[in-house]
């Protein structure tokens, strides 16, 4: 048996088809059917044909990387549980496709600037995914300036030239108001992300609008950072007002999660005292004292769509907007009835 | 004003050195000392040279990234905090290095065999990190087989030709059962994570040697698997014991958060029924109702060190086994004396 490696040609062969098609199927380019592109796929694994990788890139001018860079600090990244699903995700297609994921962790938005420059330069990388969206970031317009096809992860279209992969998160956070509401409250807090990122907006926008709804405007809110210390704070501040919520709409499971264990320091009960709810639906929250009400987002499912939409960019497609399935609010016991009012605020 | 690129050769020029330094320095290989290379680093930068990748890599038969292969669920992985604090630590290293991480995420032991052969086939990567060590790993052979460079993750030294980057997880286990011991408690139970990791195994032999110096070795342990519904379920396990335990180290702290809301939600009070302690010292752990007694690990500085340790390799340079400083107990409020038994108990 010979142990000469095969090559492009003996897999063409074996297939019946050219080797410019066996090319084209091996880089995922238009022009293939899908049907022959997965016999190529076949023949070429079962001959054991692993096409030099700088051989592909510089035959294609392509890197075969997407690139994903995130700019926060260790402490906030290692406690969000958002990344590592959104990112599994990511890697769910790009693992079918034959691409690699290229990841950058920087501490400022400074460094992450240059982090687009030098990718760019370099031609590590064939696209990007755009997250933690800011209120007028530069970024969408750096990247169409460097020439880097983009994904946007976001709430919503934006309006710029790259495609949004949105999950709105305005129906949760609506959910939970309503179902705040139909249990009786009042009184219905909010504790918001950072200003600046637009997912914190258009969570506190549709706690407003919800309430603007049920007649309800007049409940407070804070902003805050979406961490445990962050959640706790802001909930001192809410409980310490004159007239305190009997609810709180949290803008992550975090912050509701810590908020809680504030109330609970303070001798109020969960949620007899205090109603909370969460978003993210995290591993723990369904194992807490007690189990949090939160708004479930499937992170996996919006990476693995968000790389589907950069692969079509990277290969001169297009890719329309995509909306993805809203979120559900998952009913677990945090939430309750708030205290009957003393008769005389009844008379 | 010029807008010409500067090229190596402006450089040179302008740090007083060789076109070869720069080079050298630029690709981070031995051969020019720190000072000199801190300097032409600093030239380059002022004057925005920003060496081609491709050419780079070409020259220097280098891929200029390292690789990270993660066997996990999206739902496993999401839920740890390690990983993602430990990846903020790989890139705090390689960013300060010109290198990039190109990670994998798989979901089983087969195609995470196949992703180590794709990546030494295709050259995308000039080493790797192997972390999740199990019992019997084949992956040290292999990736020895494949010329890999490799930094194995592990509490300990392995006897492998590569080298570990370790935390002794054992010396903060025993201190968290040598502090129950202090409080009086005798029945001392443990919930381990699954069995086929050596960091489960290190954690369960740790807890069983503190034991038996102080001559308690007839508490009870479970295999479990890090989860919080896998947590939940062994202190059910634990509880249900004629003799259940009045305390219970965790081996880490997802388990430790839902095994204490599964002793609550028994009726029981955490401390004074049951003292409970966690291994991690996640984000959360200080904001919960009790605050958690726990095991703290600096995974930032770990992935820092790995990274280290592999550019080293990769540069054709050794690397020795290091061990890094062992970990912290964290005294919160989960811990206290068992309740005192009945008179006839001590009669």
């Amino acid at each position: 048996m010979s142990t000469r490696r095969p090559t492009i040609a003996d897999v063409a062969r074996a297939a019946g088809v050219s080797r410019g098609a066996v090319s084209f199927a091996l880089n995922d380019r238009p022009g293939v059917a899908d049907a022959t592109r997965d016999r190529i796929r076949a023949v070429a694994a079962e001959l054991g044909f692993t096409p030099s990788h700088r051989a592909r890139a510089l035959s294609s001018s392509r890197a075969l990387a997407v690139g994903l860079v995130i700019a926060r600090q260790p402490e906030t990244l290692s406690a969000d549980p958002f990344f590592p699903a959104f990112i599994a995700g990511i890697e769910k297609t790009l693992a079918a496709r034959g691409q690699a994921l290229l990841l950058q962790v920087v501490p400022d938005q400074e460094t992450e600037r240059r982090s687009y420059e030098n990718l760019a330069a370099s031609s590590r990388v064939d696209g990007v995914f755009l997250t933690d969206l800011r209120v007028d970031d530069p970024r969408p317009d750096l990247l169409e300036s460097l020439g880097l096809p983009t994904v946007v992860i976001a709430p919503a279209p934006i309006g710029c030239r790259w495609p949004v992969v949105a999950v709105d998160d305005r129906p949760g956070i609506s959910a939970a108001v309503e179902h705040l509401v139909s249990l009786g409250h009042e009184r219905i807090a909010h504790v918001a992300g950072p200003q600046e990122f637009v997912h914190s907006r258009s969570r506190q926008e549709a706690w407003a609008d919800a309430l603007r709804v049920a007649g309800l405007e007049e409940s407070p809110y804070v902003w805050s950072d979406f961490s445990p210390s962050g959640g706790a704070r802001a909930t001192e501040e809410l409980l310490d007002l004159p007239e305190p919520p009997t609810a709180i709409v949290f803008a992550n499971d975090l912050m509701a999660i810590a908020g809680t264990a504030a109330a609970q320091a303070r001798g109020l009960h969960v949620p007899d005292d205090l109603s909370v709810t969460g978003f993210d639906d995290t591993a723990i929250s369904g194992y807490l004292r007690p189990p949090l009400t939160t708004v479930r987002t499937d992170a996996v499912a919006w990476g693995s769509a968000a790389a589907d939409c950069l692969l079509s960019l990277v290969n001169g497609d297009t890719c329309p907007d995509v909306l993805l399935p809203p979120p559900d609010l998952v009913l677990r016991s945090s939430t309750a009835p708030p205290r009957p009012t003393t008769e005389t605020d009844h008379a």
